[in-house]
């Protein structure tokens, strides 16, 4: 059956949501226009003033509407650790770990060299300029353990080594309360390779 | 970890949207911000003018952007079938299955007092309007097999009654390719008494 202009317009726009196919789309689109309409206007207003609004802060490339973001603009943070991450929402989720004081980097993605993002679109140049005024005295490497995640900690941990700089990467291991029977090989493999003594 | 307002507005937006909770709306918003800015853009503009544009069938409430919907104008449909179903939804999972060739009738919802949902919001009228025209000489109601859904097909079928017209609905019971192991009890009673005659 095909869709009115305007209508099949909405559900292919809500395809570009994350984790949206043609099904859900179809079934946002009606609840939009059927019984949630003031919802849908608050929607379409709040994407247009977020666009407008929300940039990058200067200095960890966090999404924000100020200059620098809270965390970067919150003195009581400790500047001399820098922990490296690869999106907002692993800023998000270490913050509510809640034992982090540090500041972050934010990449923005991962190395991808066939989609054309090298070091430069994650913001080498802006990383090097924070390692190079002094005040940071370790980078933590928290990129995501997959092979890009890897390759990226690698390439970064490099930038900061040059700058004589203490490097360290999150410990891969086992998950607090999993299972090793249902832990995958390679996170095994991790968790041996990097036991700690008991002391 | 608080988010700065113009994003926590549209993290708030996103979860009007159904199925979204908070964690999936915090990845939309950052997915739209961070690397899909113009789908954001195209998605807002959609909204703005889905809503401007899309409204209901003046004959049968489905949604479209003309007087009437691309069926009730359609010369070539059974206009003497008609079958009440609860969302525009339902409409397109009937014409996906291919088998119906007449109009239909969305009571866009169902009988639900609670929320002060009775006949009137549902288009009782413009259904008795539709009766009285004297093209329709079957109505068949395919609400959905629920409380509210049973409540609403039996209160429209009476409506039907009132007009001489005769009334049906749809067949609840195993579904095609289901196995009776799994089906559950209700549908399979609902099977069993609406079994038919081998002929």
């Amino acid at each position: 059956m095909k869709h009115s202009p305007a209508l099949a317009e909405l559900i292919e726009a809500l395809r570009a949501l994350p984790g949206v196919g043609p099904k859900s789309a179809q079934r946002m689109a009606f609840h939009l226009l059927q019984d949630a309409r003031p919802a849908a206007q608050t929607l379409a207003g709040a994407l247009t003033r977020s666009l407008e609004r929300v940039g990058r802060c200067t200095r960890c490339r966090m999404l924000t509407e100020a200059p620098l973001c809270a965390i970067c603009a919150n003195a009581q943070r400790d500047a001399s650790i820098l922990c490296v991450v690869e999106s907002p929402a692993d800023v998000v989720a270490i913050e509510q770990s809640g034992g982090y004081r540090g500041r972050y980097f934010v990449l923005m993605g991962h190395l991808s060299p066939l989609d054309g993002i090298g070091p430069e679109q994650l913001g080498s140049e802006q990383f090097e300029a924070l390692l190079s005024d002094n005040s940071v005295r370790e980078v933590i490497l928290a990129t995501n353990p997959t092979v890009e995640g890897e390759a990226t900690a690698h390439l970064f941990s490099q930038l900061v080594r040059q700058h004589g700089i203490a490097a360290s990467r999150i410990a891969h291991g086992v998950p607090m309360g999993g299972e090793l029977e249902y832990v995958d090989g390679g996170t095994l493999a991790h968790a041996l390779a990097g036991r700690q003594a008991l002391t």
